[in-house]
């Protein structure tokens, strides 16, 4: 008997993100025929395990996509906008986790949770997924804006170590072996530099016992990368091109799962409660706000799950238009390689025969 | 020769503040005669240093505010209830760094390079030090405001485990001690509160390895005492009683500086550029904003240091009238001692023979 399911390549299978990317295709549905681990040269030959077998990682070439219906990119950005294009031109719709391709106006940007219908308007054959920062607040944003309208948005965030990588939890996790133990640390300027020493790792400034107000590269007029994608994917994703968002990002001592805090503006007038009726009949959502029970989400307990979760939702005092919360989501599952594996999984359901 | 000058108490000399407060006596300049050392009767008697001797601590009883000038109160909020108009009663002048005062109408909120002339206005012989959350950004912004009129403040906090006191010095480096050197944590849900145990001193939730939005009590609506505090202090302080004012207070794992983004509005059209003239001459201000050469403050910096120091200006996309901003300042030192002793020192200059 042929497996009609379509063949899946996953590129980047071996990075952070490609590792939970494995989990996940290894507990969801089983919707794919083949599934093929892709990476460059240099991881080429490993075996890795999905779905419970051991694959051999092979090869980014252009052959190594015959066959293949959809394929899922984890890497950088320059990679992905050499390589995703020559899979495309195979046949292959590829679903990209890079920045490379996010803002072109010819890739839809799709939340499955929020636009799902655009997934099948890729006249490149690209899909693009969405920033991981954008990706801890949108599902949350674009349940309330459905209903009551969005019109502003500012935003800091809590973004945890692994938003940069494998390389970002080592650094982390080498940073808090050398600080723990040494209790007269993070009270005089300077000590928890020394101590760390010199090697950063992919962050400007120490990152264990502090806080760092700075993610992805300079842009024009002092805005971060990260700053400007919140505000250019939450436009492309809502359809809101003149949405009002500012954001400020800053990188926290946490290995995985984006927190943010926004205070979101809406053409309604809005109250708490109507703000729990609609989040917590909310596709991937997760309601947690009952401070008087010390229920609120923190990263520590929304690691490792699928859902955006919410909570300390107030409407602000001063306008009642505005509402102030705090969400959280996993960087790598929802942020990342959970949302890839939810639109190629509305394009296995495409394009799999009835 | 008679020492002219006035007589200092200082009320809470053993706690965290105190310690600092302790160190600020002894570098700043010497305006004081006698300096008292007050504590409960648990730490009567202990011998502890400021200006270089060894000074004995006395319980705190009435007596002991004989013959005192200025006192400066660093004590739970019902023991500031209580003992602050002991000593107003006895002629002494109090600085009391707790919140039983702040919102009193007869009892000013000062911060000395904000409103410094409202330390004569005191019916009640009491000056209220404000909040530490609030004092790390009010500097940064009653001199943005002097000079462009604010409206309205949106302000997220990274709020240091000091806050709570050394209860929250000692509960992070317990934490940090039991999560370093498992590099599997902060993966999966719920490893870090099975690592870190069920004892989380001051805070809700595991600090180490995690954020977690909530700092002070539950008031009404879903807000925290601390958010409110912000929003009440910041309109009290710059005699703006209808500023518009929403706040998320969320505690980091950081022993000592809080930091705060902020999203500030003004009457007049800002750039960035003008900001950062009045920031770059204001008093208590370090303004630390090139990213391109990865000059933005950080908690590790700022630690130990007076000023509250400032950076990431950017004027939002959206409005010409705002501008984005992450400020630090030491939540112990100019949080809390150092913005007392600077009250104090006004009460000395008024109250010592030209």
């Amino acid at each position: 008997m042929t497996d009609n399911r379509p063949t899946l390549a996953v590129v980047g299978a071996t990075g952070a993100v490609g590792t939970v990317m494995r989990d996940i295709l290894s507990t969801r549905q089983n919707v794919w025929g083949e599934i093929r681990l892709i990476a460059s040269a240099r991881s080429a030959g490993r075996r890795l395990s999905v779905r419970g077998e051991e694959v051999e990682v092979l090869e980014l070439t252009a052959d190594v996509f015959d066959g293949v219906d959809v394929a899922m990119f984890d890497v950088p950005d320059e990679v992905s906008a050499e390589w995703a294009p020559v899979a495309a031109e195979r046949g292959v719709v590829v679903v990209d986790n890079s920045g490379a391709f996010r803002m072109d106006p010819d890739v839809p940007l799709v939340v499955p949770e929020v636009n799902a219908r655009m997934t099948r308007q890729r006249p490149k054959g690209i899909i693009a997924n969405p920033n991981c920062t954008t990706l801890s607040m949108i599902v949350v944003l674009g349940a309330l804006h459905a209903e009551l309208g969005l019109t502003a948005l500012h935003a800091s965030s809590y973004q945890a170590a692994s938003g940069a990588g494998q390389a970002g939890i080592d650094t982390l996790h080498d940073q808090l072996n050398k600080v723990a133990g040494n209790r007269e640390l993070g009270t005089h300027p300077g000590d928890v530099r020394r101590v760390i020493g010199s090697d950063l790792g992919p962050f400007p400034a120490p990152l264990a016992l502090n806080v760092v107000p700075w993610a992805g590269s300079l842009k024009n007029d002092g805005w971060s990368s990260e700053e400007l994608k919140i505000r250019n994917e939450s436009r492309k994703i809502l359809d809101l091109p003149d949405l009002k968002v500012s954001a400020t990002c800053v990188r926290v001592p946490v290995v995985t799962t984006h927190s943010v805090t926004m205070h979101a503006t809406f053409e309604n007038e809005v109250t708490t409660e109507r703000a729990w009726e609609i989040l917590r009949d909310a596709p991937g959502v997760v309601l947690y706000d009952d401070p008087a029970r010390g229920e609120f989400p923190t990263p520590a307990d929304v690691v490792g799950t699928d859902p955006t979760w919410v909570g300390r939702i107030r409407r602000s005092l001063d306008d009642p238009h505005s509402l102030e919360l705090f969400v959280c989501g996993d960087n790598l599952r929802k942020g990342a390689a959970l949302n890839t594996a939810q639109i190629a999984e509305l394009l296995a359901a495409e394009l799999t025969p009835a």
